[in-house]
């Protein structure tokens, strides 16, 4: 049996608000919020912590028994999806317990990839081509509704790590694995001529690159040539590009 | 001197409305509209065909002799900005004379990409890996303003083909190219075991994929091999990873 809500006061709605928009408010409840009927049903199928979900009078979705489910009028939903042409899905889960770093040859390391769409693509990238991925500093939250929807639900498959490039060069240390970092300088060596499935590669922003810090204690610097007159890839276009390269 | 255009309703903006919403108003008037200064640049440093230059009251650009430059207050920079914070510099340039299509070993052939971003990253990627690229039926105009935008500007260093499938593969098979087309299907071969740089490879749309039509007549089939559980990569990043599977 399905409840009912069609007051924009109530505190489920308030709630699904301040989770969409701050990451604070994430961590401080445990709970994030993504939108779409192709996205439940990747939840549905991968995540364990779906919480709540809220669907749109007419809409018909899967859902687990045990979660609870929702049905408001279009225009709440409206009033509350971040899509300017709502599906008329919206849904809890739960944050995953986090994950412990464990450093490993060929895996992505990410320094400060702030856009939603390009943190999203590479995680659906990671997952498609099967490569290890963390998050460094800098990040946007990878439980942010933009970048659920970007990954394409790949967010549901993976329990992305989060750490810091302290821990994770000690852990790389540690472990033996060497560290690469894409880097546009004339020193760097072309990505081909390296072993990048023995390496944990840093991949840097667009705008800013990979931090100095890191560039600096950071083991050899990799390039992926270009015609002179570009500035840069697209982070994920870079990304992708190493990942597949690591499987060559 | 620079012109000052005060009137929503002067034709020079009407006209910029236009050409930013429409296709066939670019096509009959053989302009296109592009936003931002950075790109501006590019256009200047680029693009032969710069036509005319609209700056915010207060922004300074270089333009070269001869370009109509027209200053407006902000307010009316915004009202026919397509970007929700304008930067300030809208400009039209000349579409280019059509380029005939030449078949090249190690080229891209673009089936249905519909999604700006999509494209314009494509065409970002095969101007920095120097990538030889042909647009087929179905692909969004490359002077769309969101093609040029999130191509940053790679669009001004290029001139694209645009052609179709009937004539791109006549002359490939006239020039002795072999065409690969990437397909999700378990007879297609790994990308890893074909010789990419000897073939035009057609990709295809992430929703649709490529054209039947093209599946039933190309020749080689080609799958990045991929965790069962995805559908798909993003197209742009099939492209990235097809165009980088060319330099190996």
């Amino acid at each position: 049996m399905r409840e009912l809500i069609t007051s924009r006061k109530n505190p489920l709605l308030q709630q699904v608000k301040k989770l969409l928009s701050s990451r604070k408010a994430r961590e401080a409840s445990g709970l994030f919020v993504s939108d779409g009927v192709k996205l439940l049903q990747e939840a549905v199928r991968w995540w364990p912590g779906l919480d709540t979900v809220i669907l749109s009078e007419g809409v018909e979705a899967e859902v687990p028994e045990g979660v609870r489910t929702v049905t408001v009028p279009e225009d709440v939903m409206a009033s509350i999806s971040p899509m300017q042409t709502p599906q008329g899905a919206l849904f809890l889960c739960r944050l995953p317990e986090p994950k412990p770093f464990a450093p490993q040859p060929g895996m992505l390391l990410l320094d400060g990839i702030q856009d939603p769409g390009n943190l999203g693509t590479i995680l659906r990238t990671a997952d498609a081509l099967q490569i290890p991925v963390a998050l460094m500093e800098g990040c946007v939250d990878p439980y942010s509704h933009k970048v659920v929807r970007s990954s394409m639900g790949a967010v549901f498959r993976m329990n992305v790590a989060q750490t810091t490039w302290a821990e994770a060069q000690k852990a790389c240390q540690d472990a033996g694995i060497p560290i690469g970092v894409t880097a546009l300088t004339d020193a760097a060596l072309d990505l081909r001529q390296a072993p990048l499935n023995k390496l944990a590669v840093v991949i840097g922003s667009e705008g800013q690159g990979v931090r100095q810090e890191i560039l600096n204690s950071a083991g050899q610097a990799l390039i992926i040539p270009m015609n002179p007159n570009c500035e840069s890839l697209n982070a994920a276009i870079a990304a992708a590009i190493v990942m597949w390269q690591m499987k060559q």
